[in-house]
């Protein structure tokens, strides 16, 4: 008989390919950092490699395996590798990638508690230690994790305006400042706000959020009959790491009686260490929070989450109640979080948080987290020592830009931005490590994030040094 | 030296807990038939079990893995067993797990190009392959892979407002029936439109939507000054299968110049089969459709999709560019996904769609997908011959609905709703199937979605002989 319908594979079959596939992830996390990070390929090379018609026949299983692991996943950056020093960088970790593929091997929805108690459970029982890391009241307080930082912050718009528009928003008024993330920009859009909703506030020589221009700004507009209603602070910027004047910025928003929403997508990791935590200081004044564990909480893609003070909030926001849900009851202690956000079928990322902390313990992820910090602080002492490079932004939750500008030279801005932005080519293009530019203040500066525990600092110093004499060649 | 902050297991350890993993799901996979597939646990259950403050301390990596196998994963639904008759199954496929499994382990950023070319790539051949069978234009066409159905309406309802409403809105008419899933009013309500831009179509006596309702509703739009400009057609619905007149109404959007959207996330993969692409003439003339391969395209969650007739509708709605993403750029056939949609990470969701197509053959899918067809056909037979049941809804799509109905018993309308939803609660309680009720047409009825090809024949009728002994105990 006939069986291929079936899509199966036998017994050995699978395992023989789940014993392959685990050596190929066990060697990867083993001897990356003796791989090159970088990728580089084009779009002719990759459809002359992949490009296909969708094939009508059975290829065998081990071919196909073979084939993705010697062509496919060598043409990807390694975000995990100790010299991915730019954007955010993935650092993960092994038991979470285990978590997770049991998660997908036995297929569990994390829609609604009768669909898995132990799903919903273990959401309900990871984001109340999240809520407590950050001081949410953890009775009343919830949250709901998320493909990322972009869902959250989406998710956490959709309910500030429900809960202090209702259904006309057309006079609504949001503030968040020229280093706030590309992505509340873009779910501010998703939600129907017009670009004269928006106030880019400016920020101040250290990147925060300029506290008098938001003020300015409010006051004109209510003198315009205008209805300022929510403030996205971030903490800290992608850029710069920085951190907005949080608690200023509360005062504020209960004075004006204005939604108070936090993008920690980046930074909010820091709480578990000292100074992140003293740098953080306000956040447990939010209406909403997003942070990212697929970022600084060591977790692989995807996971966001988005915690608020009140559940019931996220609830009243998202309940929709078709017919054939209906026999999913249950008391209200059973969430069902579909009801809490936008997904209908959730893949069960809690798992993945849970287990990585049972395993590890919160104690290594807060080490993990101060050791990225201090190694940044190190990294600009470093560079502060050295005649060549001048920090432009400090070391601050683990993100520092600086750039070439040895004494003595006086290269004009221009040079300055050319040169830099050469280094940055020649490093990406050598594949050697991860570390392009952004644009700070009108300077091209190069920018290295530091979040990941296994990066040392001479992985940082070696990089530097092939950057002086990539510098060295270029003037 | 205390290492502890660097996540990390030996590469022994690793192997170990790797293979572990492998075992517990493949012996799943293996004996998932002789399990129960509902799981039954309250709150206060699950609180004893689970609820615990965040461990400070570590815990060997083998006690949180047991705990977990023993504990976490028995207690949820089992999506995949072939006697999960309600909601929509996952059926998904081993081959798909271990790709997701490679895509988790060496954690694929799939937001750019420059992250990863080879996720790209991946991304637009599998793309191509399903907008060649939706016969979309595969050269302009587009699409982008999501979370699931939810994300991909709401991805095309946002393209759909911005290429064909601007900035203002206000007056813009949305239009679908009854019967559309829940996940467009949701979208719908996520993008701003208020509750009086929004029209509910009645449908007909076979649940399509009344084609004369609906010119209806927009012609006595247009006299009031209003401005129609897209329909949700469902193909099909979630209830019973159903697939709106979709020549009709894209017929009607042509005329009247409106967006066809179609939300295809549960019956669009019916394309794969005979029947099924009959069913569906008319969906290569939409604008947009969502398909959900996390459901009838057997992949784990989660994986969602939508397609586009052109891909530069998504560029044009979703690109930002902030400083820090200066350095991506590659020439234009270089898709930066997260410039096609919502997220900025996303995962390498392609790779288990390309490796479980190349493993299996499309053809096997083809099969696959016409057996689910044909085996709801036969039951409708079978329930048709027998004189306890009555077909509500005949087989469309792998969906029946029923209810038991004896002849010459005469119970009313209320004591059938009371039986049947009597049936489905003892069948659950017995966690033998998971089969609950839905309501057509005011009737409570048991609704069968047959999507898995492990299902059997022997295994359904074996479930209706259960619900008829339930029956007998009831009545
Ligand atoms: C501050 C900030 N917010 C939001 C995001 C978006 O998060 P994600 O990429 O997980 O969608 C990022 C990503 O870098 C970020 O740095
Ligand atoms: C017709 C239809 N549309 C959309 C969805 C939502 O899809 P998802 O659960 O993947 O978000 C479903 C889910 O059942 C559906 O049946």
């Amino acid at each position: 008989m006939d069986n291929s319908h079936k899509l199966q594979l036998s017994k050995e079959e699978m395992r023989e390919y789940g014993y392959q596939v685990i050596d190929s992830i066990v060697e990867h996390f083993d001897t990356e950092n003796t791989k090159k990070p970088v990728a580089l390929a084009s779009r002719e090379e990759m459809d002359l490699l992949f490009k296909t018609e969708a094939p009508e026949e059975a290829t065998n299983y081990k071919e196909v395996l073979d084939f993705v692991t010697e062509k496919v996943l060598p043409n990807s950056n390694i975000v995990t590798h100790p010299k991915s020093y730019s954007f955010v960088p993935g650092p993960s970790n092994y038991v979470s990638v285990m978590a997770d593929t049991l998660a997908t091997g036995f297929n569990v929805f994390s829609g609604g508690w009768a669909a898995s108690p132990a799903a919903a459970e273990l959401e309900i029982v990871t984001m109340n230690w999240l809520l407590k890391l950050f001081k949410f009241p953890t009775k009343k307080g919830g949250g709901i994790f998320t493909s990322g930082g972009s869902m959250a912050n989406l998710t956490a718009l959709v309910t500030a305006r429900r809960q202090r528009c209702g259904d006309d928003f057309s006079k609504a008024i949001i503030y968040l400042s020229d280093q706030a993330h590309s992505s509340n920009i873009k779910a501010i859009r998703v939600l129907g706000f017009k670009k004269e909703q928006v106030r880019i506030i400016p920020t101040d020589i250290e990147f925060k959020m300029a506290i008098n221009k938001l003020k300015n700004a409010i006051a004109k507009d209510r003198l315009e009959g205008l209805k300022p209603f929510c403030i996205i602070a971030s903490a800290g910027t992608t850029n710069t790491g920085t951190v907005d004047p949080l608690n200023e910025i509360a005062k504020i928003c209960k004075t004006e009686k204005l939604w108070f929403h936090i993008d920690g997508a980046y930074g909010g990791a820091a709480i578990l260490s000292k100074k992140g935590n003293q740098l953080l200081k306000g956040i447990e004044k939010a209406d909403s929070v997003a942070i990212d564990p697929h970022k600084w909480l060591f977790q692989p893609y995807e996971m966001g989450c988005l915690l608020v003070r009140n559940h019931k909030w996220l609830s009243e926001t998202f309940t929709e109640k078709p017919e054939y849900l209906r026999d999913i009851e249950g008391n209200q202690s059973e969430i069902n979080f579909y009801d809490h956000g936008i997904q209908l079928t959730r893949r069960f990322r809690a798992l993945k948080f849970y287990m990585s902390m049972k395993t590890f313990g919160l104690t290594a992820f807060k080490k993990a987290v101060s050791y990225s910090i201090d190694l940044a602080e190190e990294i600009e002492e470093h560079l502060r020592k050295s005649a060549n490079w001048e920090v432009v932004s400090p070391a601050t939750l683990a993100v520092i830009n600086f750039r070439y500008n040895p004494i003595g030279k006086n290269y004009s801005e221009k040079q300055l931005d050319a040169i830099n932005q050469e280094i940055s080519k020649k490093i990406v293009d050598s594949r050697e490590a991860l570390l392009v530019t952004t644009i700070l203040q009108k300077q091209v500066v190069l920018r290295m994030c530091l979040i990941n525990p296994r990066t040392t600092i001479v992985d940082i110093k070696d990089t530097l040094k092939t950057c002086e004499s990539f510098a060295k060649e270029i003037v």
